[in-house]
């Protein structure tokens, strides 16, 4: 098998990203929650995948990770045997001003009934 | 076969929407482009399916305006034979505010493209 490198992680560019996509991976509690834990961390703040306290399997969590990645959410990178996740801000907001504002509030309170 | 009857058409109550079940109804092309045009018509216009030029076909379509409205995105009705639609923006800007006035431009982009 072979070992994590930052070359295996896809990310779409700015200009790659789509509402849709955006909307579909956003459609989900465990990733609203992600998003509102990593927004809390911004502008430069990262967290390894292992600081979340996530009510499901670890693989179901890489899966969040990965499906919010792919969309354009998240920016994910390797460091050692951490990954570590940041919330691209700038990239939403420029695309589609407003989204983050509204969603992070229903991801702390995803959190907040945990 | 049974003839079509209002009390098919099940509608979610306002407090009952679920932010996750919206945002994923609102992710695909074809339902945000059905809720631009209904958006069109606001706020007491109703438009019959069969009035939307989707470039789908009509089971298809039928299953996106089940989707929206399953959601509480839109409110159904019969009347004679037409299916009549409404967008739901008291219930939408009451439970989540600035959302539609994201989503209907991107809607509007999607009919533009097609």
């Amino acid at each position: 098998m072979a070992s994590r490198t930052a070359t295996e992680l896809v990310h779409p560019d700015r200009e790659q990203l789509r509402f849709t996509a955006v909307l579909a991976a956003l459609s989900d509690p465990v990733r609203l929650a992600i998003v509102a834990r990593l927004a809390e961390v911004e502008p430069d703040g990262e967290l390894a995948c292992t600081t979340f306290a996530l009510p499901v399997s670890k693989s179901t969590q890489s899966g969040h990770f990965k499906a919010l990645r792919e969309a354009g959410v998240i920016r994910q990178r390797d460091e050692g045997t951490r990954r570590l996740n940041r919330l691209r801000r700038d990239d939403l907001d420029t695309r589609f001003p407003g989204l983050l504002d509204l969603v992070v509030p229903q991801g702390r309170a995803v959190i907040a009934g945990w």
